[in-house]
């Protein structure tokens, strides 16, 4: 038994959108035990669709479709999955009326192209849509072959799947072997060294020890097969023990922990208080703090200072270092990290000044070159200087400012 | 003559990191008019890989892979191409000459499992990794047959691909019928709304029109074939001009546009300046605002007042109000813009109180009640209330919350 998950869209071949969809029906399939091997991708083209649901039905026994059950006639994925296996498409009245009432409640006009999505396979059961008005269906062709559909807008999907698929998946006792994964998660140690550090964990099978790089982290991802969460967890907790002894502070956290998530669990156990002042990244490292719920206990705001003037006004920048030295220069971090903690009267404060470019740069001060400034409750104030290269594109540029920034506190906590 | 692409990484199958590589890949050869029709994930698992190798490879002519190209043993792609296509592998001294001086440069330690990226097929191109240890593969298994390899960390992957896969496709001259597609993008109306005011468009074929939903957000896609790109945008253009007569200021922008660099325009045309007071956004309003390249023309800054405290310190709201009515209300929003368009001496600004979740709701303010203020240079305010629903999770609220800041703005500043 294993599933495929087919997403339908001309807007993925073109690269409009981001398939976050495959994203999360991935991982949920892991943690119902369901294996998967394949997802496709394929355009709103019946001919080619046709195909893509030939190949998937010889190779899975459940396939998972997201996209075009919408009302528009590109929109096709239910007329060709009937016409793939032979079916007439009847009109559903308790869809119809369920649609007709949600355009009443938001005091829209129906229009004609929504009967449409009334239309299902004879046979196939509804998966209702409670917030949209493109329901989807659970759907045996034939007895070994069973069929879900989604829209291709993520918070319909997710609900459908949450409220509706996911007991029908139980029910069906299709998750025998759990496979579940742990993430650990590394900032500041390339992949190569982070793998050479722990080479005999390559060759383990259960759990698997994996490793991968995305921009700026490093991660470990260890998977086991196991009847039960639980017993998967069991598996992977000695193995982890080991990676965490081996590897040090370079390890941040795990699943989903963030640097922003750590860095406040850090703070909450000494009940102190951070404050950020940001010029270049203008609300990001802010925002990742807030991305935390309950950050509000620790996390007190900051400053954007992206003018000048804020700077001076705000957090007490000296007009005569922003005109000799530049706002990207290492006494104006040092002082906006000074200013920002002193006015919230916070604990400890970060300060962000740099170029992120694409224009800006010079040959002295490169776009990519970023002060850090962290000061620290005894009001020393550490500076810390990154050049993160032309190449990357501004909001690589500020995203890396922002986590090496929560980096720095990170390992300034734990070092006590 | 079409491509498919191949994305490879267990990492993508459990559901650990989203597919951008394949997102990024789409609208390349979009742009270089190589149609693709499939794009296919599949784990490190050889046998499987080796699967979709042979189906790929009877449906296209061009197959690019991303993944599985790194040191470690799970690292496949090479090998089972060479092995599929029963070539040998050849040790590369170049690359092990590369890989060694970057491990100098870096003042790294080589590691043994590094040698195996110098290993490739018999008869391959070397394309060329300049950041990273990992090269990729140019090469013609069969006369008919061409595949390109590149890792999956994207800023390797898009370096490589623009320097050297790009050149090396143009000059086959394989892209003869560019697709350009343009994207007119909708603020605050739904999909099928704004399909029932052009149901027209979806019957035409050069270009075609197609819509989709993203949260918060719809979008028109208009897909042009021609020869080159500007005969395409010819093609689009009366459309889209159609277009947006017919759907007005619901249409913010095209392409590339943002809501921020939309408002951002609008500003500098005014040569107005803006400043945010943030609260459950927490410095995302501002983070969206500056990733656009040259905010700071109109972009002051703000504050963070994620704390009461800041609020009446920093925005000078009142204390009796924070405590009879609380954060989220009417008239702290109300004050928050004053104060920071005040404190900022900014022509507008925009302000944001509400609750993001998963606590702090009651039966009176439920998560997803957010109040945005907007201050005109008239320093009059005008409050919006946005119930955005328990089912939307933390993120959700906050990026719809700072969307619709700026949608309002942009409305108003488009009444003039």
């Amino acid at each position: 038994m294993s599933a495929e998950i087919v997403c339908v869209g001309t807007e993925l071949l073109l690269g409009n959108i981001l398939n976050s969809n495959a994203q999360f029906l991935a991982g949920e399939l892991a943690r119902l035990g369901i294996p998967h091997y394949y997802q496709t991708v394929v355009g709103d083209n019946p001919d080619r669709l046709q195909q893509a649901i030939a190949i998937a039905s010889q190779r899975a026994e459940l396939l998972i479709f997201t996209g075009g059950l919408g009302p528009t006639p590109d929109d096709l994925t239910t007329e060709t999955l009937a016409d793939f296996f032979a079916t007439p498409l009847v009109e559903r009245a308790e869809i119809l009326q369920d649609i007709a009432e949600k355009f009443k409640m938001r005091r829209r006009q129906m229009t004609p192209n929504n009967r449409k999505q009334a239309l299902l396979p004879q046979g196939a059961q509804v998966l209702p849509n409670r917030s949209g008005t493109a329901p989807g269906i659970i759907w045996q062709p034939r007895p070994t072959l069973t069929i879900l559909t989604f829209p291709g807008v993520p918070s319909e999907m997710q609900q459908m799947w949450q409220e509706t698929a996911v007991p029908f998946l139980k029910q069906q006792g299709w998750g025998q072997q759990v496979i579940h994964s742990r993430l650990l998660r590394f900032w500041g140690i390339g992949e190569s060294a982070l793998a050479a550090k722990i080479p005999q964990f390559f060759d383990y099978s259960n759990p698997t020890v994996a490793p991968y790089a995305l921009d700026g982290e490093v991660r470990l991802r260890l998977s086991a097969r196991a009847a039960s969460e639980a017993a998967a967890l069991k598996l992977i907790a000695p193995v982890e023990a080991e990676l965490r002894t081996l590897t040090g502070q370079d390890l941040f956290g795990a699943d989903q922990d963030s640097l922003a998530s750590v860095v406040g669990e850090l703070l909450r156990d000494r009940t102190q208080t951070l404050a950020v002042a940001e010029s270049c990244t203008g609300g990001r490292l802010g925002a990742m703090l807030t991305q935390v719920a309950g950050s509000s206990s620790y996390f007190l705001g900051g400053i954007i200072s992206y003018a000048n003037a804020v700077k001076t006004n705000f957090l007490g920048v000296s007009r005569e270092l922003l005109t000799q030295l530049g706002a990207v220069s290492e006494p104006v971090a040092k002082q906006m990290a000074l200013g920002v903690q002193q006015q919230l009267q916070a604990d400890w404060s970060l300060s962000i000044t740099g170029i992120a470019g694409p224009g800006g740069g010079s040959e002295q001060k490169p776009v990519g070159l970023v002060y850090i400034g962290l000061a620290s409750p005894e009001r020393q104030v550490e500076i810390f200087e990154y050049r993160f290269g032309q190449e990357r594109d501004r909001e690589a540029i500020r995203y890396l400012s922002a986590c090496h920034a929560l980096d720095r506190l990170r390992r300034r906590l734990l070092a006590g």
